[in-house]
C-alpha cells in the first residue's frame, strides 16, 4: 500500500491511535493547535508546519516572502484557536550549494512577520537536505475563556470568513495576512463556537469543522467571497487563504452583519451529521465536494 | 558566497543576530534548548531536530529505529538541560511513492521511545518532500533551581561523561539511549555547573561549552572512555553518542568519583579561555581541534 491510500488525514489519524496521550493535554492530535496546560488562566496552544521547495514554494520565490510564508501558516493557526503567538523555533533544511543571501532573506522576511506580531524567534536547527526545507514550530498561548476549537459548531449557526477567497495560485498564497487581530476582536467581544483557518480550501476545510463538530453545513454560493477576478470555484478549493471561517450564533450573526466588521457571512450549520451542501441562487443544492490541496 | 563558508554554527549565530527576542525569554538561541516562562517554579524547555534521509539516516535502516533516534536526539536536549520531556510535535516529509508500512513503522518506533519516556504526540504535519524528513519538535520542563546551561562552566571543575563514546557511524547512532534518568540524578543531588550532549562529537561539544562559558579545558587522552573496538580518535570525533558531557566542582567530583555511578571524569576546566587542549600520559599537550560533525 502506497501513501497516497490512507493519504495525509488518514495518516495524521493513524500517528494519533498511535500516540499514546497524557491526560494533562486538553487537545491533541486533530485541530488547529495542539492545546495544553499554561498558567491558571491561559492554556499553551502549538502548532508546526512543514514547507517544501517545489511542493509549497519555488526557488524563483522572493525567499523574504517564502520566509514570511513558513512562519505565516502557524500564527495563522494560533489566530484559529483564538490565541497569540509567542514563541518560534525554525527548522531548515538546505542543499548544500545554496547562497547564504538566500538563507538571509529568508529568515529577514520570518523576522519582519515575527516582529509585526510579536513573535521571539527563540531556536532552530539547520540540516543538509536534497530540497529548501522549512519548519516553523510555533508556541502561542489563549487565556481559557477565550479557546476555540473546530469542534463547537451547533445547528442553526451562522458561517462566516473573515475575508476575500481564492487565487492563491497566482501568488497571493505568499502575501496573505494571518488574522491575529481580527480572531482577537471576534474571540472577545462576540461567542465564537467553531474556527478554522482556511488552509486546504474552503470546501475541505468546512468539513473538517463540521465534521469535528458532528454537524453539517449550507454554503450559499452568491454568498462566497471572492477576489476579483475569481471564479467561484477557486474561491471554493485553492486553498492557503489563510482567511479565518467561524460559527456563532444568530444573535451574534446579527451583530457581526450590522457592524462594518468586514466579515462575511457565506452559510448556516444544520443538523445533517458530515454533509456539507451548496447552495445556488435558485434555491438548489448539491453535495460540496472537497477538492482543496492535499499532499499525497 | 555559498553556505559552507558561515557555516552551520555561523548561520544559526546570524539567525540570533536577526531575531529580535522579547524579555521573558530565558535562554534563547545557543543551548540544547531555548528556555521559557512556565509556571512560578518551573521553566518550559523547548528544542526541535531535524533528520534527512541520506544525511542522518538511509531507507535501508529500520524505520523504527530511525523514528526512535528522531524522538531520541530531542529527548536528550532537554535532558542536557536538566529536564524532564513531555510533549511531541512530529512534522513528516516523504517522497510521495513512499509505502504506508514504513511510516507506520517510523512511528512505532517513534511511539516506543515517547512511552518509555513520558511523552505526549500532540500533533504534526506531513508534506510531500523528496527524501523523508522528520522534525520533532519537543517540549519538557525543568525546575528553576535545577536548570543547567553551557554557560556554567568555572576554572577548576572536573569534567565529566555519562558514558563509553564512539562507534557511531557502525550504526550505534540508531541505538543510543537518552539520559533522561541520569541528569536527573545528577542535578537533584550535586551541582551542576554546566552540561551538554554530545552530538557533534566530544571534540566538538566539549568547545560549545568552553566558549559558553569563557573558560578552557585539558581533556586527558587515557580517560577518554572508548567502546570496545574504538580509538582514540574515532571516541573523541565520531559524534551521535548522545551522552552527557558536565562539569561539577572538586568536591562534587570526589563524591561522584567514589559512587558506582558509572560516570567518567575526562578532564578539567581551565581558566585558558577558548583553549581546549589534549593531554597524553606523559603529560605533553596538543590542540585538541575540533572534528566533529558539521552539516557544511
Amino acid at each position: 500500500m502506497k501513501i497516497g491510500n490512507p493519504g495525509e488525514f488518514g495518516l495524521i489519524r493513524r500517528l494519533a491511535a498511535l500516540a499514546p496521550v497524557a491526560r494533562a493535554v486538553v487537545k491533541g492530535i486533530g485541530d488547529d493547535c495542539a492545546v495544553l496546560p499554561g498558567t491558571k488562566d491561559t492554556f499553551l496552544l502549538w502548532t508546526c508546519d512543514m514547507l517544501v521547495e517545489r511542493v509549497d514554494f519555488t526557488r524563483r520565490d522572493a525567499p523574504a516572502l517564502v520566509g514570511r510564508k513558513a512562519l505565516g501558516v502557524s500564527v495563522s493557526d494560533i489566530a484559529a484557536c483564538g490565541g497569540i503567538p509567542r514563541y518560534a523555533l525554525v527548522a531548515l533544511g538546505l542543499p548544500s550549494g545554496i547562497a547564504a543571501a538566500y538563507v538571509q532573506n529568508l529568515y529577514r522576511g520570518m523576522r519582519k512577520l515575527a516582529q509585526e506580531f510579536g513573535v521571539s524567534v527563540v531556536g532552530g536547527d539547520i540540516s543538509r537536505a536534497p530540497a529548501v526545507t522549512i519548519d516553523v514550530s510555533l508556541l502561542g498561548e489563549v487565556r481559557k475563556k477565550r479557546l476555540v476549537l473546530r469542534s463547537g459548531a451547533r445547528p442553526g449557526d451562522i458561517i462566516f470568513v473573515t475575508g476575500r477567497l481564492g487565487g492563491s495560485l497566482a501568488g497571493r498564497h505568499l502575501r496573505f495576512q494571518p488574522r491575529v487581530r481580527e480572531a482577537q476582536q471576534l474571540v472577545a467581544r462576540y461567542g465564537v463556537h467553531a474556527m478554522i483557518d482556511i488552509s486546504d480550501g474552503l470546501s475541505s476545510d468546512v468539513g473538517h469543522l463540521i465534521r469535528a463538530s458532528g454537524v453539517g453545513a449550507d454554503i450559499y454560493a452568491e454568498l462566497v467571497p471572492a477576489y476579483p477576478g475569481v471564479n467561484l470555484e477557486h474561491a471554493l478549493n485553492d486553498g492557503e487563504d489563510f482567511e479565518l471561517l467561524f460559527t456563532v450564533n444568530r444573535t451574534d450573526a446579527r451583530r457581526l452583519s450590522r457592524g462594518k466588521t468586514g466579515f462575511f457571512p457565506v452559510g448556516v450549520i444544520t443538523s445533517e451529521k458530515n454533509k456539507v451542501r451548496l447552495i445556488d441562487r435558485r434555491g438548489d443544492c448539491c453535495k460540496l465536494v472537497a477538492r482543496g490541496f492535499t499532499h499525497f
